[in-house]
Formats: structure tokens, C-alpha cells, sequence
């Protein structure tokens, strides 16, 4: 099989088998970073740009990893630092940025959907990085290669999210991937951050932690924006704490060898308690490590496996007329 | 021909046939980023700092990619993140950082004349990526190798600049580089923005921007500094807009197959119609891509050329006293 | 002899071996930086972190640049750029960083331990940048690698610290360096910036800057941090600079080829005359040359050497059982 896709916009719309190609080739990218020397020449001479119209220490260092240990160049740009403060369109800054000959542009971005416009309207790969409220399809995916590479496959497991669910891109992300692999998926939360069209994908919707958590072979605790209390999502971050922090009392209806995730940055005694984060059944430091090879994969599969089908097409051109040489280098 | 400025500060003192090598070297650059592996190993082991005191996207990410493209290490240091914050002067810092070694010092600047302040002081190689109101002149060179790629020549083209003349360092520097080499400008705008000792280069002053088009091989727009408006520059910016932005209609007098061109970023509807702006005789993006070519050339030519001209003094020194063996790895 | 620290997290419990080996070390890396290729391959494919919670041009460009002339990768991470401003732990933001296996993480911090507190709970080493009121213990290594440069030896060295030493991390690493390898330290400043229990490790404190200067043979002004001001430990700037600014009239009472240095970045005419600072005396860019030397120094004993007391237990466990050969690349 081959990975088809031009960018990698969201987790909508992949098949399961392309998901299970995606974690396949993770998979075969963790070694790397487990070596002395973590780096392969796969992306050589090409220009990856990170696009960041949003704070992440997390998912920018991560990309920027995972591009320059396959050898490639990396430009970040943010928006407190860009021409963005200029009151040029992104649109126009995208376009100038592939006028410049990037082989990929990663792009997080607050409004929802502006890496499908971007897709729309340059013609090098895309990939999103966390759009608004959307997706955030990368972190999906080294969720999901976690998961697997703990319990061996996500068909089957029972996976609670508790959280924030109305504004988690990481959340939709997770549900979409989760269910179409075949996991149960379990969403937990107070009533108003709990949007009842996640049914359609075939989530069961929980406003008790106790029962959402009973017999759960994952549970995955999400950020709590704070800033959304004030917008009346929730009376109060200690009334939120008191019902869903995860605990280890709250785990105790969970399975024996429940696996606790969390996409980062913890606010550690709101969703998550410390004893918890820290404790044996945490895997939210190999979530990071796996998101370094989810990001080398995909660089990979849209950058370089696009090349090469490009070479296949222009050998069979080159059947019909000479080649010219390339000059190798100046 | 060789270029033997040590610095490229600006467009001006500089003659026909230094203008026309640093084109023909920045043709010979345009290849590489058309290239599967976009990378040449010229500058291998070299430094290049970008020294931004202002923001921008453009212009560093293009001497970024420059410099990646030609194995050099970048430094970016901007004014925001650095201890320009403490107070120290532009000297003490730029000393500091000709103490590290660097290959080549890339500054922009408020301040007309920070490069040539720097250049007067440091022993290593200074371009101007932009000062205060004075040059932009790789953006020039840029501008003209666009033109001489679609055009052929630069002689005998009548090229019209339209907008805020005054503060435009773009402006600036094309009118020398374009004068130099045999070109007509015509500069078009409102008389506030039109400073008249642009005349002694031989530019015409249109306050009219039918006449001001009327036979125009290029037109370039300039961006609107939106905050001159509260300078009293422009009584507003729909006047200005009415009068001087570049719409169809107002291409009609112009030549059949005008360019159109912009420094980017473009307040679109204000000094140029999206229409122009993404229509067949746009080359604005053309200009981007070239503006990696040019600073390839320029970090080459001020870098590595620099170099063979040194070892060939050390060649010569080596005839005399027997050459010590430079250690080549750790 | 190896140095084996695990971390470089301060002068404090250092030996005088310990010193000057390191002093050798980077001794025997000045070198790469004066070549025309200024590239070893030390530490490719190891990423280099450099965490930075204070704005730095200087120490962070140094470590960059430093890490890159070994190969490394480098990934820089401000404060103002990060997730920090979501309010995650440094700890939580630091395991992350290391779940992506960088070879070393440097990291400067407002509050003094801060190093110390990353060094205990993360897995590789940890390079002090400058934590706080604390310590900055590269700075020292580049003070004492400057002086011997100059003087020889640092034994039998009488240096004279001028300025805020209360507040100064650079004086005190440099009177726990200076003091272990044998020189005479003199502290000189107003009383409320000159803490007692410096004289325990030896060092004088002086009161009036022409004793504090008489037979000196190095003379290191500190910056004075203004802001200190408005906190009542100085009566006003004018009246510190009339005390204890050092002139060329202070000088007279030191060695006649003193030595002057400055840490950067200067007031210059507060705590340093600009005759001084620019003087033929003056080795304060030499300090700055000398830092990158002293930081490849660092960045290779602690990663790359590291990694060799790793292979040679690897070899002695290959012993026992047979080896699996790794992929050397992709």
C-alpha cells in the first residue's frame, strides 16, 4: 500500500487502512530517535516550514525534530515575529512561502479549517498541526500509535476521553481516528462541553466520571482551556476538578492496566492529579517520543514517497524523450 | 569579472557592470531551488546571521533558505528576542557577534544607514536587508532580475513605481538600479509622496496615474504604510485608493503585456485590485522566488568568493614559507 | 584524565582539575572557529536544546552557534514563543522535551536552582546558562579561559570585580572559579551591593575603587542592572558611575598590561568608560570569542564523550552476550 493522500488536513475522511499505514510507518520511524546518531538523509536539500499562528512549545519543537533528523532544513515562523503584524492575509503568506520552494508546510492556525484553504491554494503538502476547535489529526495519530504500541491494537479497546470535549481539536481528532479502527469511545464531562453530534460517530456521551471510566482500557484526561469559564462553559475550575479530575480514586473502576494519556501541557490537580500523571500506568512522556516519529512519517510519506512518485513518472517520460542531467552540485 | 565589493549595503556606487554580474551570478542560482535536492555545499561550515530589528517574514525567510540552500548555519536573532532589550547599541552587538565568527552579517534596520554604520566597523561581509527609509536593495535586485527574465533587457523598459515614493526604500533602490541601467522610471503618486530630487536620477514625477501608466512596460505597486495616513501624508486612505490603485481599468494604458509587480505584502483593494494582483501579468510571486536566487548570489559572492580571493593571498604567501597542514576533523 | 559530570550546573564543587581540563578542552576547540570551514562532525544527529526563559542575544547565540559547528541540531525555545505561557511546570515542559531525546538541554532561568531542579529529574545533561542570582558558570569558564589566553596562568592572578556583585550570577561563578584555581579576588563596589559572605571564599571586599584596582592584574566591570535602582540599593546611576565606573584615571592605580573585561552587554559611561571598553587593555571581545570555544567544549564532553563511556560499557556487556549490529541509516 501506499499513503495517496497530498496533505494530511485532518483524520476525516481516511480509510482505516491508510491509518493503519500511517501507524506502520511510525512505527518503522521510532528506531531512529532510539539511535546515536538520529539522523537519516531521507529529506536532504529540502525545506520544511513551520507555520505557527499560535504559542506551542510542544508540537513546533516536535515537527522541527522530526525534520531535521530527516536531514531536512527547517524555517519556523510565527506570528508575533512575521509579517503577519503587517495584516497580510495567510493566504498570501502561504503563497509567498511556497514561491520559495518548500517541500511541506506544517501550519497551526486558530481559525478551523485554514489548512484546507491553505491546501487549496498552494501546491506543496500540507500539514495541520492543530486548526481552531477542528483537528489536530498529528497528535490523533501518536495518540493512536501509543495506544497500540501498549495494548498491540485499537480494535476492540474502550477509550475514555474526559475533558473538554466541546473545544478539543484533540478530541475530535481522537474520536474520528478511534472509531474508525474500531475502539469504543467514551466521552465524559459536564453537560455543556460534551456536543451531543459525537453520537453520530458512535460515542457514548458520560456525565458521570465513575461510570464513564468503568472498565475503560485508555482514559485520556484533556487540557481545560481556563479562559472558557469565563464564556459560561463552567461555573467554576474547582467545580470541574471536583467531578472529573482524573484521580486515583476515579481510576478505580477502570481496567487493572488502564493507560493514562494526555496530549500536554497539564494543568496537574485540575484534569489530571499528579499521583496519576506520574504514576506507572501514565504513558504521556511516550506519547512525545511517538510524536517525533508520527511527524518524521508523515514528512516522509508527503514529502519524500511524493518524489519518488514523481521520479516514477518522469522515468517513464524519460522512456519516450532523453534525460537531461541534473548538474549534482555546485 | 569579479565582484569585489566587500559589503552590499545598497544600489548605489554601484555601476552597470557590477549590477549586470550580480544578475547573471543570481541566474545561475535560480536552478538549484528547482531542484529535487535543493542544496550545494558552498557555504558548508559557514555562519550567516540575520540581525532583524524589525519584523518580517519575507525577507528573512528568504536569506534563510539562502543560506540553508548553500549548507551555511543560520543564526536568526530579532530585536524583540535579544538583548537589544537591555539597551546595548547596535556596535556592541554586532562586535559581539563578529567575535563568534560569522561568515556574513544580514541586518534590516530602522535606522537609515545602520548597515553602513556596521559595515565601517566589523570585519566581515554586511548586506543590507533594509534600512529605515533609505535601501532595500536585494529586494532591487530581485525586482530586476524578474524584469530581465520576462523582458530580456532592462534597458529601454519604462517602468512605473506607484504609491508612497518618499518612505519607500524599495522605491529607492530600484530607481538607482533601474537609471543604472538605462531604464525609464516614472514615479506616481500624490505630490506629498513624491519627493522631487528623484528627478536628478532621471525619473519622471506623475501625480497622474492615467499619464503615469501610459506606455508602461512594469508597473510596481508599493506597499500603503497605512500609519503615514495619521502624518497628514494622505488626507485618507479611499482617496488615495480612488486616485492610485492598480485596478484593470487602470492597466488599460499601459502595454499589452505589462508586469506587475509588488514588494509584498500587498493591502490588497488599497494600492493594487486583487484582480491585477492574481492576474496573467502578475509576477509577484516570480519575485519571491527570485529573491532567493539573488541572496544566493549575494551570500556567495560577498562569502565564498571572499574566501578563494584570501587563499588565493595565502597561495601566495605559501610559495615563500612552507604551508602548515590545517587539521581537517576532530 | 575525563571529566565526568554528568551536568555543568556551576562552578560550586568543582576541582582545580576539573578546571583545568576544561580550560584545556576548549583550548584545543578555539581552533575550528578561526578555519574556513568552521564545521566538525562531533555531534551530528544529536539535538541541542537551548531553553531560554530570559532574553539572551549573546549566551544563546554562542550556545547555537557553538552546537552547530559540532553538527549538531538546534532547537531554540523562549519563554515568550512557548507553551510556558500556558502555564506548564518547568519540569513537565522539560520531560517533554527530553521524551524527544536531545543529546544536552541548556537552559537559562530567572530563578536561581533552576538547572539543578531540571538536572535531577531528566535523563540528560543539563548546561547552566544562567540561573537567576545564582550562577553562570560558562561565563566564568570564558573569563578564566581569556585570562590564561592572556596572562598565562590564573594562579598568583590578582582580579578586581567592580560593580553589583549582590545581584551578579558572573561574580559569583567567577570568584568560586577564580578562588579553586589559586588567583586573589577583589569584590569593589558600594557596601549594599557587596555580599559578605563572598570572603569565605577568600575574596576581599572593597569599599573604594582605587584600592580595589591598585596592582590588579585583571579588572572585570560587571553590568549594572538599573532596574536594581528603583530597589533602593543605589542611591542613583550618576552616583555609582562617579565611584565606581572604570576610567582610564581608575586604572592608573592597576598593573601597567592590565586586563579589561566586561561580561556584556555594557552600559557603556555607567559602569565602563568607552575609552576603556575600546581600549588596547580590553579583551572583552576576545571574552565573547573565547565563550563559543568553551561552550563546543562543554556541549562535546558532556554529550559526545558521554556517549562514549556508553559505548565502552556497551562493548564490555557485547563481552557476554553477542552484539546486534544497529541500522546505521534509512
Amino acid at each position: 500500500m501506499t499513503f495517496t493522500q497530498r496533505h494530511f488536513l485532518g483524520i476525516a475522511g481516511l480509510s482505516k487502512g491508510e491509518l493503519l499505514f500511517l501507524l506502520d510507518t511510525a512505527d518503522s520511524f521510532r528506531e531512529i530517535s532510539e539511535r546515536e546518531v538520529k539522523k537519516v538523509p531521507t529529506l536532504r536539500g529540502k525545506t520544511v516550514i513551520n507555520l505557527f499562528y499560535e504559542p506551542s512549545t510542544r508540537t513546533r519543537t516536535s515537527f522541527e525534530i522530526a525534520a531535521k533528523r530527516l536531514s531536512a532544513d527547517t524555517i519556523n515562523i510565527t506570528a508575533s515575529a512575521s509579517s503577519v503584524t503587517k495584516g497580510e492575509t495567510l493566504l498570501d503568506t502561504a503563497r509567498n512561502l511556497v514561491a520559495m520552494r518548500p517541500a511541506t508546510i506544517v501550519i497551526r492556525h486558530p481559525s478551523s479549517g485554514a489548512p484546507h484553504l491553505l491546501a487549496r491554494l498552494v501546491d506543496c503538502p500540507v500539514i495541520n498541526a492543530g486548526d481552531g476547535t477542528h483537528e489536530h489529526p498529528t497528535q490523533a495519530m501518536l495518540d493512536l500509535l501509543t495506544m497500540r504500541e501498549r495494548k498491540g491494537e485499537i480494535a476492540g479497546l474502550t477509550v475514555a476521553i474526559v475533558g473538554d470535549v466541546l473545544h478539543s481539536r484533540v478530541a475530535r481528532s481522537n474520536v474520528l481516528a478511534l472509531t474508525t479502527l474500531g475502539a469504543q469511545v467514551r466521552l465524559v464531562g459536564p453537560p455543556t462541553l460534551l456536543p451531543p453530534e459525537f453520537r453520530l460517530w458512535g460515542a457514548e456521551l458520560h456525565t458521570d466520571l465513575r461510570t464513564g471510566l468503568a472498565g475503560a482500557d485508555v482514559v485520556m484526561a484533556l487540557r481545560l482551556q481556563r479562559e472558557r469559564q469565563a464564556r459560561n462553559f463552567l461555573p467554576s475550575v474547582e467545580g470541574y476538578s471536583r467531578h472529573f479530575c482524573i484521580t486515583p480514586a476515579a481510576l478505580a473502576e477502570a481496567k487493572a492496566n488502564v493507560l493514562i494519556m494526555h496530549p500536554g501541557p497539564m494543568n496537574r490537580g485540575i484534569e489530571i492529579d499528579s499521583q496519576v500523571a506520574d504514576g506507572p500506568y501514565s504513558v504521556i512522556l511516550d506519547q512525545v517520543t511517538n510524536g517525533v516519529a508520527v511527524r518524521m512519517a508523515l514528512l516522509y510519506l508527503l514529502t519524500a514517497q511524493g518524489k519518488e512518485l514523481r521520479e516514477e513518472q518522469a522515468e517513464r517520460v524519460q522512456k519516450v524523450s532523453p534525460p537531461k542531467r541534473r548538474v549534482a552540485s555546485r
